[in-house]
């Protein structure tokens, strides 16, 4: 079984209560507790095959060499795992994405939750999916979250073991709850999300936020329960509009909007104003995703499609991440 | 001297420390410390003529009968001057502005300014800066501001004595500021600053924006003392972000940035970059004021062009309130 691959396969996922801010000590350890669905169609799909031990590691992300802090964001991941398992091989790794990276889209999410698994296999961990959760959150803490199905929730935490997602509900739970996904800007954000925790606390708005959650949290996971679109959407715009405060209150200021981040929020207003129920949310990034039901797809897509041209990805709740191995 | 006709003239301005938010009880009594410029140029001039005791007063706006809100607003602030004058004639007012009603220029500062002043004058009231300040406060908190020349500070309060304005240093004291107001939609908002403040305390945000202003007053104060834009500029964003951040986040939320808002504030960031020194302010409106030196005024102004196609107005440090009488 030496220099067998294992290739693992994980969903981006959409954060309805938003991780922003966390621990130092670069253990990815968040302040607060987050939720999200995950999403079908949007996949990371990630490759890894061990080497000799003590070579350096080789990482490709779309066919090509990854960039310098991609790179090294993988290796430390790397190293993780090898001290989780007591090995020193070196790995090849070798990434590819269903859709753009770095525009908004939790890339890292599904990147490192598919590398976790696809690692974890490599290395002879154990598939535990709580464990493999936690090891995920090292890479990324969103990443976390897509280790699982549907609808899930990660925990706060202020040691390893006590931050891990688990599932809230399946994605059968709620079938027909749609994401669309505006995509505005396919360029790669200025400030990415793994930075911008550590300046969360430099806003004065933080400690508000931080106190906030715990309420609307428990919003969100009724909501998802008992499939109740309004109060889910309601809450989710509130949580988004809460990070982007502190983003841009923090010190220094993080501005993810564009002008037609604006607009398409102002669109999906004036589509709940004229009756068509829709809700935005926004992570660390221009895009917006818009949240509504399945039934009203259609009519959301024209009227987005009549206010911005942009094109969509449109998600369900989608699966946990899979994993499969190869004989080398 | 009956039916004797008082005109007095006011300047807008435009606060580097907001106002929003205040106690309830209709007296404009605000929870904060809030420090503007006066501004040249964009003034409102009101003329105040008594009429029979009893009579309904008459108010009129650009020429025109003022609309009912107005209309009671208005009415409702000759109520608190004949109170405190201890007469019951009724007034007929006459207001014009220099510039668009409504759109985020604080019309009502100038307007209340100068109907204070107007009105005081016709009702017989001393002449008391400090007095006619707590006056104009009760029509409108940041038309206390506008009765002074340059720089500008109100003093939060729980009673209406406590609340008034009082400058910090005249408009000679730093004559090359100016403020490029970029106005990006002349339609009224739909939601006043009148009515905002009610929502401020809902939001999750606003215990840390105001535990965060002693501070950045204090820096604004200094920055104005020293003429340091760089120091004004800074504190001034942050002030903005951490309004609009208040406003986004209260129940209702309350958005009054447009898409060409965000690429205002884009435009000035881009400004900075290459070195053309310039910040952005916001009012509750979806116009931006561009601070900047007189030296620069002419390299901002093409550069927003170059970004946005909207008319700008160029103020600078400008005059207190003025007022004359004239002979029935």
């Amino acid at each position: 079984m030496a220099n067998a691959s294992v290739t693992a396969a994980a969903c981006a996922n959409i954060a309805f209560i938003k991780y922003w801010g966390n621990r130092p000590g670069g253990l990815n350890l968040p302040l607060n507790p987050s939720i999200s669905m995950t999403l079908s169609g949007c996949v990371s799909t990630t490759t890894v095959t061990l080497g000799t031990s003590g070579a350096p590691d080789r990482v490709e992300l779309g066919g090509a060499p990854a960039e310098p802090a991609a790179f090294v964001r993988a290796t430390r991941f790397l190293d993780h795992v090898r001290r989780a398992a007591g090995r020193a091989e070196s790995a090849q790794v070798a990434s590819s994405n269903s859709f753009p990276t770095g525009c908004g889209i939790a890339s890292s999410a599904s990147g490192f939750a598919a590398l976790a698994a696809a690692a974890a296999g490599a290395y002879g961990l154990g598939a535990d999916p709580r464990e493999l959760s936690r090891l995920a959150r090292l890479g990324s803490g969103s990443a976390a979250r897509s280790l699982y199905g549907g609808f899930v929730e990660l925990r706060p935490g202020s040691r390893h073991e006590e931050s891990f997602a688990e599932p809230i509900a399946p994605e059968s739970a709620w079938p027909d709850l749609r994401d669309v996904v505006l995509i505005l800007s396919e360029a790669e954000k200025k400030v990415s999300s793994a930075e911008g925790h550590r300046f969360a606390e430099t806003s004065e708005m933080f400690a508000g936020r931080l106190a906030a959650i715990p309420e609307r949290a428990a919003r969100v996971r009724r909501a998802i329960l008992d499939r109740d679109l309004t109060a889910l959407g309601e809450a989710s715009e509130a949580d988004a509009l809460s990070m982007h405060a502190v983003m841009m209150t923090s010190n220094p200021p993080l501005f993810y909007w564009s002008p037609r981040t604006l607009a398409a929020m102002e669109a999906v207003r004036a589509m709940r104003h004229r009756g068509l129920e829709a809700y935005f949310t926004i992570d660390a990034g221009p895009n917006v995703h818009v949240l509504t039901r399945a039934r009203d797809l259609v009519a959301v897509q024209e009227a987005l499609r009549a206010a911005l041209d942009a094109p969509m990805l449109c998600c369900s709740p989608g699966p946990g991440a899979q994993r499969r191995e190869t004989a080398p």
